[in-house]
């Protein structure tokens, strides 16, 4: 059954089970195999066993490393010349490029909004790339992005509407279920849904009764659209008011959408700012790992009642510690 | 020259490498092998190979599990029945001797100052251990303990100066060494030495040339104690006012100070406050781990001067990331 139902996803989506094995062998000798933790008081306390991957511990702090040096080494294997790449994102995605074109001797520019944090354009800078300031709108962004793309002719790689960054991003599913095979469920933080596109693809080829759920800050509203079927978000694309600024996005992305609307389940996990921050304490304080808010999403909704009701069948969770970049001088804790 | 050695300081010194691989498999299917992390980042600015062991990842959230368990399960294997355990501390031994005798099966009581943090007693008490309250004195706190032992026939496992605690404690060489067999030195955050001596044992015995440093908070003043092998702290025993509460006590213990004296350098990392926090804010932001003030100033010295100083020799120098029990409702760098 595994074997026909890979094959029937291979022919009608745009990434695969080999595409993910492909880029695995890419990059595995240049990223980590981020280690998977569990916590006893948790488990007791919420009824199931769940299992932390620790992708914070990834390099540049984020599961993005993975999709930004996949995309960047599939360019490079194309023959052609690849004079840089570039992308627009002062976040998560903006580092992961910086370091993974410094990985592959490639130049890099990433488009800022002029208003970015310091400390945020250091580590971009810190891997080597090019800064190219712009106004902070999504208009502005694309249009320098734009500008420089065709000035340097960088090529443009951007955070999760990109076939071989979700690949590269599927390529925790691979790892997570050879870590961990009983895997019964996936909890994924989900921003534009590169990530969760990616799993979805690897773990269900894998294991094709296992259940992959979207992560989401209140108001991204993905569960209406799934059990709509259709993309109900209002245009121009916005930002949500979340505390979890890596996955303020509302809108899934236009080539995510139809992965997640076929292996995604429809049930979605949406959590409010407190519970966010909830979930980011308890990883603080019992887990002693350092998270970021997207990733106390995850485990806010390992926390909730949604989860508290599933049933039986689902024993064994994984939760995406997506990532661990977040201010420590201004933790959401202390703002209160 | 190694088994020489070896031999030598099992005649003279009261804990042995024997000692350490038979605590080693007492304990071991109930702790954690800690993982070690590296930071290209930090190894680059600091010109050596640093290698973090997270013993802050520890069951309790410190090294201290390692030594309770140990210690715990010698009283059992004599033969005697033993009613139960007792000490005085509301910190990281406090716990983890209430976690040991959980795991063994048996009564602990745990002296704490009644002026102790909620959040400590509450740790205490979630590992199902009697709290027994007294004055924030160091008499009042061994009389109270004295009271418990005599009323219950419970056994006194105090934190560091016994010969079950330093040999647990020195499992974590063991690991250590095989998990980086190349190392050249060990950086040890000391208070009463428990850690230090079973890690100089452990180490010395299987790779003599092994050098182990003591890290204090300023103001402990081991150097000048060791040069002159003597001990010139002033009595009654004192805390140091330092943010690394986990090692704030002046004194070396009585147990401890030959082992100590025998085996580990003179020259001592001595660290201030500043030092300490900019310790633990990198290891949180660049790490992603959450540690105390007590693993950030094994970090500091890492990243002292004197380190800097140091002989060509010292290539790979291990840091024992000791605890990650803080408050982070009060972390440091939110207080000035």
């Amino acid at each position: 059954m595994g074997t026909s139902i890979a094959v029937k996803m291979s022919k009608r989506l745009p990434v695969t089970l080999n595409d993910i094995l492909k880029a695995q062998s890419r990059i595995k000798n240049h990223t980590h195999t981020t280690p998977v933790f569990t916590n006893c008081t948790f488990d007791q306390k919420y009824c199931r066993n769940f299992y932390f991957k620790g992708e914070n511990l990834q390099k540049t702090g984020s599961f993005k490393a993975r999709g930004a040096l996949n995309a960047v080494t599939v360019l490079q294997e194309g023959g052609n010349p690849v004079p840089g790449v570039v992308t627009h994102s002062s976040g998560n995605h903006g580092q992961a490029l910086a370091w993974a074109a410094k990985m592959r001797g490639l130049k890099c520019a990433v488009i800022c909004p002029n208003n970015s944090p310091a400390v945020k354009l250091e580590a971009i800078q810190g891997y080597g790339a090019e800064i190219v300031m712009c106004e902070p709108t999504p208009t502005s962004r694309q249009q320098t992005c734009d500008q420089v793309s065709k000035d340097k002719g960088y090529h443009f790689i951007p955070p999760y509407d990109h076939n071989d960054v979700i690949a590269g991003q599927g390529t925790i599913a691979l790892e997570f279920l050879e870590q961990v095979p009983e895997l019964d469920a996936i909890l994924v933080p989900t921003s534009g849904g590169g990530m969760v596109a990616g799993i979805a693809i690897a773990a269900k080829s894998i294991k094709p009764d296992i259940k992959v759920f979207i992560v989401e800050p209140q108001g991204k509203d993905v569960e209406r659209c799934l059990t709509a079927g259709e993309r109900l978000w209002p245009n121009p694309p916005r930002f949500l008011n979340t505390i979890a600024d890596g996955i303020r996005l509302q809108q899934l992305g236009h080539v995510t959408w139809p992965i997640i609307l076929e292996l995604v389940e429809k049930q979605v996990f949406s959590q409010t700012n407190e519970e966010i921050m909830q979930g980011m304490k308890f990883c603080f304080e019992r887990m002693k790992l350092v998270i970021e808010a997207a990733s106390g999403a995850g485990i806010a909704a390992a926390m909730s009642d949604r989860m508290r009701n599933m049933d039986d069948s689902i024993q064994n969770v994984g939760v995406i510690l997506c990532g661990g970049n977040t201010d420590i001088d201004h933790l959401p804790w202390y703002s209160s």
